[in-house]
C-alpha cells in the first residue's frame, strides 16, 4: 500500500479538503495532490471527479479558487486535483525558465526525450499510479469516475477520456487546448517531451484522437469569449469540427466576456459538476440527461 | 472625485470582480480594495456588503477564496473587500516583523501612538473615506449597507456596526475577536496603536462597547470548534454574555470541527449573505426574518 503523507486537512462544507504527498514510482519524485471527500455514510463508496489543472498551476489553484466543494458536498462527489508536473531539485525545467514547458507544464504525457523522460511521466502517473492510490486511501467507487480540466488540463482530460472511454462516464473542460499539434503551446511541449515526429503526437491531441477513431458519447466545453488565448492556443472550433465529423455530441458554450481565469471556471463549475453527476448515476440528477 | 485605478476586472457569475487602487487621504498611502458588482439593470442601485479581513490578509484572500460571488449575483449584492492596513515603503511595521501587528494587522483603529499614528488610520479610512469612494464609483445604494468580517475583521465589523447602528442594517462575523482588551492579539495591538490607557480601548472592543451601551438589533456569528485560536484569542462566550445582558439577539453557531481558514468561511458564507439580504430588504429573502 502506497504511503500517503497528509499535508493538511480542513473541514469544509461538511466534508474534508485534504492535501496529500507521496513518493511516486511513475515520476521518481514526491507528488502532491488534493482530495475533497464530501460527507457520507460510513462504508459508502462515492463517485470520483478528476480535475486536471492548467499551465503554471499546482493542485492548490482549483483547491482554493475552484468553488467546487458546496456542490460536491450536496451531490456526494469526491474531487481529486493532481499537480501539473513532477517537481524537485532533480527535475529539469524549461532551459529558459518559460512558464509553458517543464515545471508546472507537464502536458499530461510520458516524455520520451532526454532529459525529460526520466521524471515527466504524468500520463502514467494519472492513468495508472494515482488512481490506485485514490482507490486504496479514499472511499472511492472507481467504477464511477469522470474527468474535467482547464486549459492544458482540459487537453489532459479530453485525451485521457478519449483513450479510456470505458473508465470515465463523463468528460468536460474549461477553455481546453483541443489540438496541441496545431498551436504554439502544444507544438513546443510535444516537441520537447515527445520529439519532432508528429505521428507520435496524435495520441496526445484530442482532435487527432477523434480523427483517428477515438470516441466518447458526449463532451461539455465552456470557453470565454474574452479569453486572451482563444484564437492562438485554444481554437475550440477545431474540436467542434472534429466532433461533428465523428458524431460526438459536443456541447460547446461560448461565454460572453469571460476570460481564462478561475473567476470564469468557478462561474461554470456547478454546471460541469451537474453534468458529471447526471452521468455518474446520481439519481437526483438523472433529469439533467433528459 | 477620487481617482480610482482599476488594477484588474474579471467577469464572474454574470458580474464583474474588480480590484482598485487609489491614493488615500486617511492613510497617506495608496490603498487597494476589491469590489464585486453583480449583474444589474442600468441605473439600478444595489445594497452593499462590506467584508473586513483578518490578520495577514489583503483584499485578495476573500476575493479569491470567499466563494461569495454566486450568491451575491443571485441576490444582487455589491461586495466590498478592503485591505487590512496601510502599506508602502514609509509605513512602519512591527519592530520584530510579527504577523499580528503593523502591516496586515491594522486592527481597524486610528492609531494615536508614534510612529503608527501617521498612516495607521483604518477606522477613518473605512468609515469615512472608502464609503464615499464606493458611493462615487459604483452603483451602490448607501442607504442599504451591511458589514461582516473574519477574525480581526470580525472585530472590525462588530465595532464599526456598534458605533454606526444607523448605517448598517446587518452585522455578522466569522470567528471574530470579540473582546480585544482581554486577549493577547488585542492587547498587543491596542497598546501599540492606542497606548497603554485601557479606557481608550473600549471604543474598539465589541464587548466593552456593548457594556457601555452600544446596541444593534441582532448579530450572527459562526465559530469553528476546531479553531486553534478559539480559547486564547476569540472567546465568543464573552460576546454571548454581553449580548445576553444587553438584550441583543445574538445567533452564535459553534461549528463542529471547523478551523480558522477560508475553508470554514466559504462553508458558511451563503448563510451570512442570506442573513444580510433579508435585513437589506431584498424581497425574496424576507422569509429568512420570520
Amino acid at each position: 500500500m502506497t504511503e500517503l503523507e497528509q499535508v493538511s486537512a480542513n473541514r469544509s462544507f461538511g466534508g474534508v479538503q485534504g492535501v496529500y504527498k507521496h513518493a511516486s514510482a511513475a515520476t521518481g519524485t514526491d507528488m502532491t495532490f488534493s482530495v475533497y471527500v464530501p460527507p457520507h455514510e460510513a462504508g459508502a463508496k462515492l463517485p470520483v471527479v478528476w480535475y486536471l489543472s492548467g499551465l503554471t498551476c499546482t493542485h492548490a489553484n482549483v483547491t482554493e479558487k475552484g468553488e467546487f466543494r458546496r456542490l460536491c458536498s450536496e451531490l456526494g462527489l469526491i474531487f481529486v486535483a493532481p499537480d501539473t508536473s513532477p517537481r524537485g531539485p532533480d527535475v529539469p525545467d524549461d532551459p529558459d525558465g518559460a512558464y509553458d514547458f517543464g515545471l508546472g507544464a507537464g502536458f499530461y504525457v510520458d516524455a520520451t526525450q532526454a532529459p525529460f523522460h526520466r521524471h515527466y511521466r504524468m500520463w502514467t502517473y494519472l492513468t495508472d499510479e494515482l488512481p490506485a492510490i485514490v482507490a486504496q486511501h479514499f472511499p472511492a467507487d472507481m467504477a464511477r469516475q469522470s474527468i474535467m480540466g482547464h486549459s492544458m488540463g482540459g487537453h489532459g482530460a479530453l485525451t485521457i477520456a478519449l483513450r479510456h472511454p470505458e473508465r470515465f462516464r463523463a468528460v468536460s473542460a474549461f477553455a481546453p487546448i483541443v489540438a496541441p499539434s496545431q498551436v504554439p503551446w502544444g507544438e513546443k511541449a510535444l516537441t520537447g517531451y515527445l520529439g519532432p515526429d508528429r505521428a507520435a503526437w496524435r495520441r496526445h491531441d484530442a482532435v487527432a484522437l477523434i480523427e483517428d477513431g477515438a470516441r466518447v458519447p458526449a463532451m461539455l466545453v465552456d470557453q470565454g469569449s474574452g479569453d486572451s488565448f482563444l484564437e492562438k492556443e485554444l481554437r475550440p472550433q477545431l474540436l467542434r469540427e472534429a466532433c461533428d465529423a465523428a458524431g460526438i455530441d459536443l456541447t460547446l458554450n461560448l461565454r460572453d466576456g469571460y476570460d481564462h481565469s478561475y473567476y470564469f471556471i468557478a462561474t461554470f463549475m456547478d454546471d460541469h459538476l451537474r453534468w458529471h453527476a447526471a452521468r455518474l448515476g446520481l439519481a437526483s440528477f438523472d433529469e439533467a440527461l433528459e
